[in-house]
């Protein structure tokens, strides 16, 4: 299917056990499982002799404190793809609009479903910042839903609140659906955390996207949730939900949001400290273009001829590193790599590895 | 929803802690969770900071061998209702048979894609045995799929093998799917385990459901997979699966199964000792109709004018006792309810229980 963090194909075809390979691939907070979350399925590993709760009242209860929602706007997810899947499966929309190049997902989602996709591609010479404008020139021919990813992947960059909201208004007036997937929202600094979690009530078009598992690290315990203000929306997307879908240790992830103060200005102080440094020294590399990452993952582009990232990955391999080749994204080609910000030394192992691996073509 | 093992709702209404409560409502197996599997989770705890393997191939290659069977025929799902529902959407049959009381799963998931529902109806005369001959005369009618729960919950019975492939070689002949739900038959008794696991690869129009967790003792981490040797009918389903959507604890179950042979037979001694003793003792009890299991657990009727099952729910409740009322079953009223096969001594104490309990209505 193409997507990152596949340290299973890596182990199979280069020999690389997964617990030596160092996963620049998938976008997942360094900080790793929060104690809170060891203890608690530690001392409850007997509960799973019981069904989950039905309603997950507990776990609902607290993602609505932690975020300010209300409890009955919420649909849980076994992972932010199942909501979005099943978003895309209830509303079942005509024709829909996406960006390109982006989470590829939605376009799977859309195809499940017989949905026409249109597609509005990111320009690389506007640093793939999201044309609004175009945007909503391109849904005037008539979409019902249009799907974006906040900050973007893999290109990373976040709307502006200012054109999010005149696009949020443009979809209410005419009755468009508007689908924000805000995976990767929490990584965002401070002052450009832009989630719309707090105006899904203003509008009845909206649904908000969200995964607790990256900012948490912990994408194998699958956790998501959507929101909307839509009552039909939300009662329609409930009656279609699976029973049990969320397993019992993620249902209790309550008590990681109860205990979550350390962890998360933990995170902050991590990427405070280190994204800046790790950008910089990539912007020094010869041989690479840098995009400015709102997150905390980095779009890199080679620029040097005959340089790919099919090669590079293999040279990176070596040093037990794995990037995310983009090349199976819409609009990006063999030029084209993620990779995810870590800690100060493995960032600093990461540049090493990264000038003997450009070093080799020069 | 009205399925057994609502534990929560327990807690929430009448203030009986969860771990306080006996619940003989979920039909889950008394010996618990493996110990191999809580090795595995302690051990690999920080593991959680992976992604799961997308194509979950150390999974299906222990399930493959466990159950002799071809790793391409296996979907697996986020628990066997996943499955169901993902087979169910994928056919989306105009119109289905299915059998009452069965697991209401089914006509959920079939009006969920607006298939028509046609029924048949298991007799209580019959002592609620599947009449294969009533269900060909109606799917004659004119049906694409047919959906049968084999032992059938809440009734207990299993369909004979010659009947069963009475059918299958019916469904063939006329081109009608039949899905047959096994989620119970671990736990038949040895010379009745009619799985059509190794039957799959010659019926075209066959798909098997199983799960795991309830054999296991471990519903609350979600675990089921589907069969089938129809290359179509796989090929489509896994097109239209979600990614990442088995966590990576049960992406690890294989370990289990590995290391099952002990849990295995303690299970079949358990169920050898209690299922005789359980079910004679409450054949002698006054004012109730006992239905022979096949799995492991128990339909009864109370059979005293004046006494239902939702009186007894809360009179057991005073014992800390949960029972399945099966009134939400159709065909089924309330002086049905159903109790799973537990440990001796719990069995004792339940015997105490519901003597005192219908002791007050003499």
């Amino acid at each position: 299917m193409g997507h990152g963090g596949n340290i299973y194909e890596i182990e199979e075809k280069y020999n690389i056990p997964q617990n030596e390979l160092i996963d620049y691939s998938a976008n997942i907070n360094p900080l790793g499982v929060p104690l809170a979350l060891k203890q608690h399925i530690i001392k409850n590993i007997d509960t799973l002799i019981n069904y989950p709760d039905p309603d997950y009242r507990e776990l609902k209860t607290a993602i609505a404190k932690f975020h300010q929602l209300q409890i009955e706007d919420i649909l849980l997810g076994n992972g932010a793809a199942e909501v979005l899947h099943a978003f895309i499966r209830t509303l079942k929309p005509q024709n829909a609009l996406i960006l390109q190049p982006s989470f590829s997902e939605y376009e799977r989602a859309l195809e499940l479903v017989g949905t026409e996709v249109m597609e509005v591609y990111l320009k690389e010479e506007n640093e793939f910042e999201v044309d609004v404008e175009a945007v909503m020139r391109q849904a005037e021919k008539g979409v019902d839903l249009i799907i974006l990813c906040n900050p973007n992947n893999p290109t990373g960059r976040l709307i502006p609140r200012p054109q999010m909201i005149e696009l949020l208004d443009f979809c209410e007036k005419r009755g468009i659906f508007l689908m924000v997937d805000e995976a990767f929202m929490d990584f965002a600094d401070e002052e450009n955390r832009l989630t719309l979690l707090q105006d899904y009530r203003n509008y009845q078009r909206l649904f908000v996207v969200r995964a607790f598992t990256k900012f948490f690290g912990v994408p194998g315990l699958r956790l998501g949730f959507g929101v909307t203000g839509n009552k039909e929306v939300i009662q329609a997307l409930k009656r279609g939900s699976l029973p049990w879908h969320i397993n019992s240790f993620a249902a209790g992830f309550g008590i990681v949001l109860k205990e979550s103060n350390g962890y998360i200005s933990d995170t902050y102080e991590w990427l405070r400290q280190e994204k800046e440094i790790f950008l910089q020294t990539l912007q020094q590399l010869k041989s690479l273009k840098v995009f400015k990452p709102d997150g905390n993952f980095i779009l890199i582009k080679l620029t040097t001829d005959g340089i790919n990232t099919t090669d590079l990955k293999e040279k990176m391999l070596e040093h037990k590193i794995l990037i995310r080749e983009c090349k199976s994204f819409k609009g990006l080609d063999e030029r084209f790599f993620r990779v995810a910000i870590k800690d100060g030394a493995t960032n600093r192992y990461f540049i090493e590895a990264l000038k003997k691996s450009l070093g080799e073509w020069e």
